[in-house]
């Protein structure tokens, strides 16, 4: 059965003191339901998957998925809580991808929803700590900035990379995030200032970092047969894959590789039968500015990372470049609310895809083919998911 | 896709105090590779979806999937961690079966592995007790004994039930369980002792209580048109379904229904092509001995609470009865380790099925079809399976 996105929305991300997870969750359903131009009509959904990593202990709420489906007013159907670290979104879209592709099933909600902001300082340091290596990684002291820091201090030695590279992914990012008004920080920043912020692995610093935080993001998912009940722009799902490692970096023959997101994207191309070449834009993973420049080569976007970051300095990822990474402003500028972040990927490619971005500056002129990568951990789980501009025509 | 299920397998269930959740996974995959007749070879796994309530937060391991994974030497594959309370198993496998009914999967695995026994006590209620409702239940001192005890006065006082059926239920399902040597409790217990156990919310004695507890157990399932290549024994996936329900049980119509049982196990029915007049045995979810005798009629088993009562008494739910139900010794005599569980039931089924029960006593002669309902919560999520013997032919 082929699959086709109806409709997506997010909250705007960032702090929300004044929200719980479940209005949350209500709010990106609300901002969604005015994508299904043919009326949105909870009745339509028959299955419910919700990505969260602090649900459950951390949030003092098991059961996360009905109690979440309770309070926004979904009917009583299958609901299921997924957990996958800072992929736990990508996760939760592509069980509803396959809960569809089954045939069992012919609606489909994917959510994300996370509030980073209530376990801010020691306590949310051990809460995403916990997604790598426990006996070698964590308990030593080596967070998630410190493992990237190594693989970008790695790079660096190794001639692939400089520190103004890294630098230019954060400077990119936050000029597209400047244009979106969903993200959390709408500045730009000069590349000295990234280049002199403090370091918190170096060689990153605070600016190579992405900030966790609040927000939720859900996507609606059904038969392509059936996209035109909800939509007139729906968006096909041409492709998808996902691949997990080791959590555990030097358990790698590399440590600069995220070999988990090549494999998920490449199932995800295979299945799409394109290649990176064909691809209009991009959705990826950038918790650390180094994670960016390492995705350009595992996605096949570049030959080496040297490449990526050359392709990089020379704007082929701008906005009105060749190919544009993350027009969202990525985790980077846009924010990273865990479970919401894969879930808000492919709200930015349902945008982007059918032409309703906000603003013609904002808006990949003639985008028809798009990519989202999302990682967990230090890379140990990783989806991917090729989406292609109109629903029946496949 | 047709989907069959080749292989399962468990740990035995209780303490467990010298394995890790990884040594307990690894252990279940074990027994599970005893039943794959033509080999067991991890590399056939394309997806894997293991169930816990305590990954996470609870036991300091995120990104749960992956981590298991690679400890019990899987490919890296898709892998992933789902968490819906007590329900947590039964979504892991009907994950795994949406993913091979969808055509994009040929092989996947679904387990479940808790350790419960290591957040005994206080910490333990806690652990649990997050996935009922908060406001109204938990932070007010009602824990799910206390739910199932109202659920239970409430049925005595409308005069459909007595003392002595909630204590039947103990009775037969200890007597099941001590012919079974994966049981945490292998011991008969009589009738009075059942009604003299200590209350723990009246009328529910210590004996009218599961006890939670370690373990793990894991099902390999599998195109249906490949299932001659792992085992000449399969097993069909005749029908599936989940639903969901409010988590505070004052938010139901009727306090002593538990409807998303019920919807759960019509949509499997339903699918499978069959009503429950024509199953040969059931597992189902005896958290509390009331528990199973609401699931008679939920279950469609009986027309009401009191005919279900009357049926135990008169033997139908024994082994060696019309319909043996908990053959196994259920949650009450087996043990329950929470993510385990669901999965626990379909290992059950699958041996019941293909008639390769430990023992002649144990085995329910010529079991052709089988019923397995888990639930999560005070039955705010359910699932079921509806399990038939043989692979090609459903």
């Amino acid at each position: 059965m082929r699959v086709a996105i109806v409709g997506a929305g997010m909250t705007p991300f960032g702090a929300h003191p004044g929200l719980s997870v479940k209005e949350l969750f209500a709010d990106a359903l609300a901002d969604m339901a005015k994508t299904v131009d043919r009326g949105w009509n909870p009745e339509r959904v028959e299955a419910v998957y919700i990505g969260s990593l602090s649900a459950g202990q951390g949030m003092q709420l098991g059961n996360f998925a009905p109690a979440l489906m309770e309070y926004a007013g979904l009917p009583p159907v299958m609901g299921l809580h997924v957990e996958n670290a800072c992929a736990s979104g990508g996760f939760a879209l592509l069980q509803a991808v396959l809960a569809v592709a089954s045939g069992q099933v012919s609606c489909a909600l994917a959510a994300g929803v996370e509030k980073m902001r209530d376990v801010s300082g020691e306590q949310g340091r051990y809460w995403l700590g916990i997604s790598g290596d426990t006996e070698y990684e964590r308990l030593a002291g080596l967070t998630f900035a410190g493992v990237f820091g190594l693989m970008a201090a790695r790079l660096i030695d190794a001639g692939e990379l400089t520190r103004d590279d890294l630098a230019r992914v954060a400077v990119k990012n936050h000029r597209h995030g400047a244009l979106n008004p969903k993200a959390m920080f709408r500045k730009a920043v000069a590349l000295e200032e990234v280049v002199a912020s403090p370091a918190v692995a170096a060689p990153l610093g605070g600016l190579d970092c992405c900030p966790t935080t609040d927000g939720a993001a859900a996507v609606l998912v059904a038969r392509a047969d059936q996209a035109d009940e909800f939509t007139d722009l729906p968006v096909s799902v041409a492709g998808f894959g996902a691949a997990t490692d080791t959590l555990a970096v030097h358990s790698r023959p590399d440590m600069t590789r995220l070999t988990a997101a090549g494999r998920a994207a490449g199932a995800a191309y295979k299945m799409a039968g394109v290649g990176p070449e064909s691809l209009h834009l991009a959705e990826v993973h950038d918790c650390f500015t180094v994670a960016e420049l390492i995705a350009y080569r595992e996605l096949g976007l570049a030959a080496t990372v040297r490449e990526g970051a050359q392709q990089l300095a020379a704007g082929a990822y701008e906005l009105g470049g060749r190919l544009p990474v993350n027009p969202s402003g990525g985790l980077k500028a846009k924010g990273h609310p865990i479970g919401a972040t894969g879930v808000a990927q492919a709200v930015e490619l349902f945008h982007q895809l059918r032409g309703t971005a906000e603003s013609a500056e904002r808006q990949v002129a003639g985008a028809e083919l798009g990519l989202a990568y999302n990682m967990g951990g230090s890379g140990a789980s990783a989806t991917a998911f090729v989406l292609r501009k109109g629903g029946r025509a496949q």
